[in-house]
């Protein structure tokens, strides 16, 4: 035929193949694919999209001989399923779809059952016996007709049936009798005629024409035209119309439906898996109504059928190499393939599912990394709530560290450790955490946030911990001086149970049922797969021997991002910390005016004078500054040993202090008045400190970097801290390779300053030890400027880290304390296409990272780059990252199999 | 003489010349330079630098010959002025000083009087018979000596005449007689051997020798070396050595000192102004012990040495073609000139004498626009305290705002208005300053400060306002309680008389004269030859019709950056603007609800019935905040009518609602309550309102365009009012050009997505008034990520504006509300040469800006660029614009010549 406008699918052979995609559309190129394959699909016929186009061309017009073809190939699906349109007693009924080369979900609506009408439906009644189910398909068809094909608003029947139901006293739509639904069906006609102007067509050749129109049609709907606008569609021809015929499962005992698997979605076994009902349609599965049998019941009761199926499942598993899930009718004896596509399944079935396929040589090692998407992997190192358990959900929240946990609410950090200590488990539930919190978050299994996002201080921490959080649950109202929270109704008081789902983001009420990760033997094999094909090496974020030592567990090749002001924080330390601070102005403020002085080549009288005094009035305030910093040493010191211990081998990236001082001090009246009579000094003293640093934009503030320019003698300790740790660590023969970090930096004279102090500092210590150690001093990059005068800091830095987290606040100016509030207003609009603080703003932050590589690369050639914000754990962040030519991501412990893996698949991809 | 290590100059003849700076240094070039030129400078000669370098190569040896060519140079300086070293009857004495190529303060302080010994004092007191006064010069000479050349601490001489002083009960040194003197003469001497070793040498020439070998040495002392590095000289090989006669004026009644300028330093008129002293010291002059006489005097009692300076002070004047300020001594009659140099002047006079000049053909046009600095331009703008007043300093702030204002001191905004309406002056005195203080600021002379720097919001508004202004005043200590403020011990109460000078940054007590400026003939002129010459254009930040006509007279091309948000806070206009604060947010959400739900296509009952419910809950928020828009509008438009009329013909940018909701909300309990009462809530309400606006960095929060993705409902009332207003101006035969700037895009999804609503809005306006105006949209650049990304944002914006604070602030990640307290930490520490917020950070947001302009003209290569940040004004700044291409800068009215004259530097500069 010259001009084929019609294929043809059924009775074993099709027209079209699975390469006809741009004629037959997605969908038609697959049903003749499946055709092909000895699949039995319903058979049916396909109109081409360039038919569509000749339509919509003539402005409506079926184009020359499309009616004939279409006459043809319904002759050829009448005699494939021994049925005809408009005989009621062999009834043809088809359904009608669209279907362009690309999916499309914003066109056309499905329309099922064509082929109804007053006569056929009778021969249905006397077929099946069953006048219920034959009227509610007819109403049914009218309305979806009517709305679909016609443009009669689905609204205008639902009043119908409102109305009927409400006269009868009916609740529920299955309350109505055949008889009421006969009388809906008549109803629905006149609704119909009323909106749409003519009869509801009686003749099916005619609801088919119509149907294909609208079809044709839909391709130019305001809503087809958006959607093709906003994904970049172009260059497509039209929509194909799908004509299939429609099968029954409910027509008999000798009929049914099912959906089975290939293999055990949950655990993974190659096993058939799946369940049916006979005499049912694919919807009494689902709707729970009469409880399905499983497969192995089909072997027994039709073995040839099941002999079948299970040979389709292997040819189809076989042909797609991936787990099918398919959906199966049987009617009348005779087997029909509904559907087929790739089965979802759980993390740990991907794994397992990927490793047997390599062993049954269905596919290679390469192709089965890239089975398993990187963001499933994290299911699989927490704990999860059994899938059988009931749930009662409280209310959503952001899934902000994932697992599982099951604990007693508190609302204080110092509620949960105390509780701990006393044997019980409890979850934390906050406004927002702060700091201070930290070791309440540690003692709890779970956090429970009001506020807060995705990159919250919870979350952050949470993560970094391991810890299962749920953040930002907007609709608690907690009360602390209650002790207790309203959520939808419901009181919760300090000591009742609660559930976290930190994957889901849910807080469910009760004691839920729990199960351990399994990191099997298949995980293993797999992950070694993955490590085998990756580029880009994978650190992790970890300030403590514990994490660490898990991390290097789950994969890590070192720390990318060692903080050290939670080390500020534990027990005693805060103390040292804070008498620090209360002694740190006085301290730079006289320091700065002897510091001249004692350098004027010839002083005057009144400049000795001076210089006598203010050294007196230094005592006091250097006395307690140097103190303080003596007495941290020894703490610092000693953590560095526990990490180096612990990253034995692998290098260790340490950030000097970086928050601003204000968030060692306490913010509530009762803890300031703690801190001051523990420090000798009024409340009032406390709260003038805390009222003196407290900042308008913190994150623009007097921080990192800017906090040793100010203070170099901090990171003097802290550099002290590590070469000492790292000489103690060497000497027990163990490699130590410390990195150290300065975070902030803006100006290149800012790593300038603060790298002659520590160098000083660091070769004061190999001196008194007699001993050195290699080591390297690198940046920060997160501040915009430091990315676009990345040349020059190159000069001094060894190595950078990109910060993305503040990269992402600063170069987008987005504070990630505040922005939640209007970022939604930002996804709702489609202005970010992901959250910029969960995925990396490519086009944006994204290039300054880029210029930063570009330039730091200029004037260092073989500059270390790597990424410590929370991208790091991010699989489309870690793509863009290989693509840019970073050498590391680092990311928190539980993200690291993650990163490696989506390391491997960019590895394979790019 | 084939190594000439020596040249001489005196007597009208000099062997070296200007020009040889690489050789005799800069002063010795100089001083060769007027002795040709005719002027009776001092003779004596200049020992080369390269002699210093074979000092130095030698390691601290005379070259062979050097002894021989200083002996024959000494001989005839001693000839020329008649004297001899060490010649009791007729002493030479000398000065000796280092002399690089380029100016070195880093380097040897000079040594005076060398020559002195125990004979030679005795002659000078015959010749004098003045022991007090020999003895002091012998003294001082050993202790410069000692200290200078010997490096015997000066603290030592101190010691010695401390502990005189104190036995005899002198206060001060002057108190101290003959007799003394001469004691503390050999006191000097034992200290001197002391810590040399050595007796202080009596013989000259030793004396000579020694000071020309420490003066080589310097070349290479710590201090030389370090500022040779930090201002990075190099190439140079030494310095040179210049020994010149010292002169006397105070040894008779035949001679004098004093100062003359050859033009008028204050007003710049064409006289011959200055003062002298008979038989004095320049010292004398300067102490003001003894009243000097002007210059006219001298044409009476010495009419032969008045002609002669006069003669030379036109001569010097024209050879420098500069007004000269030359320091001159008459000894025994005979006139020397120690120095001449371009005399310091006012703004005034500079104007003036650059005019002159030009008029007298003594320079082009171009020479004279460069002979005013920019940064004076402003003086002549703002009224300035009477030069003759009493300054009592009460204490010190920043200068952020010029200009002179004296009032009565009151401490609320509020207070400030009530006063000024009964006809009082008064100067407002604020901890800081906020948009609620906008009208007791407007009403008040001058405003104070406690906290806040130059670009804090009361600087940013004064100068604005063109009010003066001292910000950050940090000693003052504010009680709004008791409305009195401390100061440095001194109580001041409300309604006490203070004096501001903005130009200083002073804070004066009492009520001081003031001046007001006087826009001469003269700066007209000269600021027509500016415009001739410069390449960029000036526009101007102004807010009101008033300060638009203000800078229009001071030649503003049009308004850069018209800030809407000021118009926010007027009146009654603040309750409208707090309406539909209290009904945004239920507004938003409901809208937000509401929208997706109209679009359903076939809704089902339950979404018939929510849209429903959710329309009649929207009624009241969209009341209220529809009518707040509806009662803000026509202020607007009137507004904009103000400011089109008053700018027709030129272009107005028009920023539109820019500042988080939050600033226009009360934070005070007080003003809460006032709120709630008005607006009819519980004052709970307003609070929590408060509270759910607060943002944690509200620089980096929902603002700009932030809020007109929230809602575009604003932003769409605004650009109604700008057209309406655009129409009926035009309407009256006037040129509107109105340009649309959206604030804080940072991706081009914004501004296309608010720019969508505008033009909609604006087209509904053109067919409501059946007429057009011609306009354009653009776009601030304040975001890095907006620079980074400009291509893409070009496709949108019509034309772009830097808005460098916020893109210093997001770019450096400095909040200019806190950074004050650790910038000075950086530029103590040299790591910022000027503070970014007031002088173009180059390298990093400069480099920002300009990959926005290289990024925006690849979109759109002939894109209108300006820059309406604070740097607008600054000529620093100014410079760098020009340099990357911009189209023009904006700046507050009373910086607009001031930028008119950087932008002519900058293009004569090229």
């Amino acid at each position: 035929m010259s001009n084929q406008m019609v294929y043809f699918f059924g009775n074993g052979q099709a027209e079209g193949q699975a390469k006809m995609k741009q004629t037959l559309g997605g969908k038609g190129a697959n049903l003749a694919e499946m055709t092909n394959l000895g699949v039995p699909v319903p058979p049916g016929f396909t109109i081409t999209t360039d038919t569509c186009k000749d339509y919509v061309d003539a402005g409506g017009k079926w184009p020359a001989g499309l009616k004939e073809q279409v006459d043809q190939n319904l002759a050829k699906l009448e005699q494939a399923m021994q049925a005809k349109l408009a005989d009621p007693a062999a009834p043809l009924l088809v359904s009608v779809r669209s279907g362009a080369a690309v999916s499309m979900p914003g066109m056309m609506d499905t329309v099922l059952n064509l082929g109804l009408n007053d006569k056929v439906i009778e021969g249905i009644i006397a077929k099946t016996g069953n006048a219920r189910f034959a009227y509610d398909i007819y109403r049914r068809f009218i309305d979806m007709f009517g709305d679909v094909v016609m443009g009669c608003d689905h609204e205008h029947f639902e009043h119908e049936i409102d109305s009927l139901k409400k006269r009868v006293k009916a609740k529920q739509d299955t309350d109505l009798t055949a008889l009421q639904l006969a009388e809906l069906v008549q109803r629905y006609k006149a609704v119909y005629k009323k909106h749409v102007g003519k009869m509801f067509p009686q003749d099916p050749t005619q609801q088919l024409e119509l149907a294909i129109n609208a079809v044709f049609k839909s391709w130019n709907s305001p809503r087809a035209i958006k959607y093709r606008e906003l994904n970049h569609i172009t260059g497509l021809h039209g929509t194909a119309v799908n004509v299939q015929a429609m099968v029954f499962g409910n027509m008999g005992n000798d009929c049914g439906t099912g959906v089975c698997f290939t293999r055990n979605p949950s655990t993974g076994q190659k096993e058939y898996y799946g369940e049916f009902l006979m005499n049912a349609q694919g919807e009494d599965v689902v709707a729970g109504i009469r409880t399905p049998e499983p497969m192995k019941q089909l072997g027994k009761k039709s073995p040839a059928i099941y002999k079948q199926l299970t040979g389709l499942m292997d040819k189809l598993e076989r042909h797609y190499q991936d787990m099918q899930d398919i959906e199966f009718t049987i009617q009348q004896d005779r087997l029909f393939i509904l559907q087929t596509r790739n089965g979802k399944r759980t993390a740990a079935a991907a794994v397992r599912i990927a490793v047997d396929m390599v062993k049954e040589k269905l596919i290679d090692k390469k192709q089965a990394v890239l089975r398993v998407e990187p963001s499933q992997v994290d299911q699989l190192l927490h704990p999860s709530f059994k899938p059988s358990a009931k749930r009662q959900v409280l209310c959503k929240g952001l899934p902000a560290s994932p697992g599982a946990a099951v604990g007693q609410i508190v609302f204080t950090a110092d509620d949960a450790e105390s509780w701990r200590d006393k044997g019980k488990t409890v979850i934390l539930v906050r406004i927002e955490t702060s700091p201070e919190d930290i070791g309440g978050m540690d003692a709890a299994k779970g956090i429970l946030t009001q506020r807060g996002g995705m990159t919250s201080h919870a979350a952050v921490v949470a993560r970094g911990m391991g810890r299962c959080c749920v953040a930002g649950a907007g609709d608690l109202e907690i009360n602390y001086k209650t002790r207790s929270m309203k959520v939808n109704g419901k009181t919760l008081k300090q000591g009742d149970w609660i559930s976290l789902d930190g994957s889901a983001g849910e807080v469910l009420l009760g004691q839920l049922p729990t199960v351990d990760p399994e990191l099997s033997g298949h995980f293993g094999t797999f992950m070694k797969w993955a490590d085998e094909v990756r580029k880009l090496g994978v650190r992790t974020n970890a300030d403590t021997p514990e994490d660490a030592a898990r991390a290097r567990a789950f994969g890590a090749e070192g720390i990318g991002l060692c903080r050290t002001e939670h080390m500020f924080f534990e027990g005693d330390r805060i103390w040292a910390v804070r008498q620090m601070i209360l002694a740190a102005d006085d301290y730079a403020e006289l320091r700065n005016q002897i510091a001249p002085l004692e350098t004027v080549d010839s002083p005057s009288r009144e400049q000795v004078q001076t210089l006598a005094r203010l050294k007196k009035e230094f005592r006091d305030p250097k006395a307690k500054f140097d103190g303080a910093l003596k007495k941290l040493l020894p703490y610092q010191r000693q953590d560095f040993i526990g990490i180096f211990k612990a990253m034995a081998g692998l290098p260790v990236t340490i950030r000097l202090l970086d928050p601003p001082l204000h968030e060692f001090l306490p913010q509530d009246e009762k803890s300031q008045k703690e801190m001051a009579s523990r420090m000798k000094v009024t409340p009032a003293a406390v709260k003038a400190k805390v009222d003196e640093l407290h900042e308008i934009n913190p994150m623009l503030g007097h921080r990192g970097v800017r906090l040793a320019i100010t203070y170099p003698e901090i990171y003097r300790m802290q550099a002290r801290a590590i070469m000492e740790a790292a000489i103690t660590v060497a000497r027990q023969k163990k490699k130590v390779l410390p990195e150290i970090m300065i975070p902030l930096v803006g100006t290149v004279l800012e790593l300038k300053f603060v790298k002659k102090h520590i160098v000083d500092e660091i070769e004061k210590v190999f001196r008194e030890k007699k001993s050195r150690v290699k080591y390297l001093i690198g940046t920060m990059i997160e501040v915009p400027r430091a990315a676009v005068t990345a040349d020059r800091i190159a000069e001094e830095a060894e190595f950078f880290s990109f910060g993305t987290n503040d990269l992402t606040q600063m170069g987008m100016g987005f504070s990630r304390d505040d922005a939640g509030k209007f970022l939604k207003d930002y996804v709702r609009q489609g202005l970010y296409e992901f959250d910029p603080f969960q995925s990396l703003d490519r086009r944006g932050t994204g290039k300054l990272v880029k210029i930063g590589i570009e330039l730091g690369r200029l004037t260092r050639p073989k500059l270390k780059v790597g990424i410590c914000g929370e991208h790091g754990g991010d699989p489309r962040s870690i793509e863009f990252c290989h693509g840019i030519g970073m050498n590391y991501v680092s990311c928190s412990p539980f993200r690291v199999p993650v990163a490696r893996l989506a390391a491997a698949h960019v590895a394979l991809k790019g």
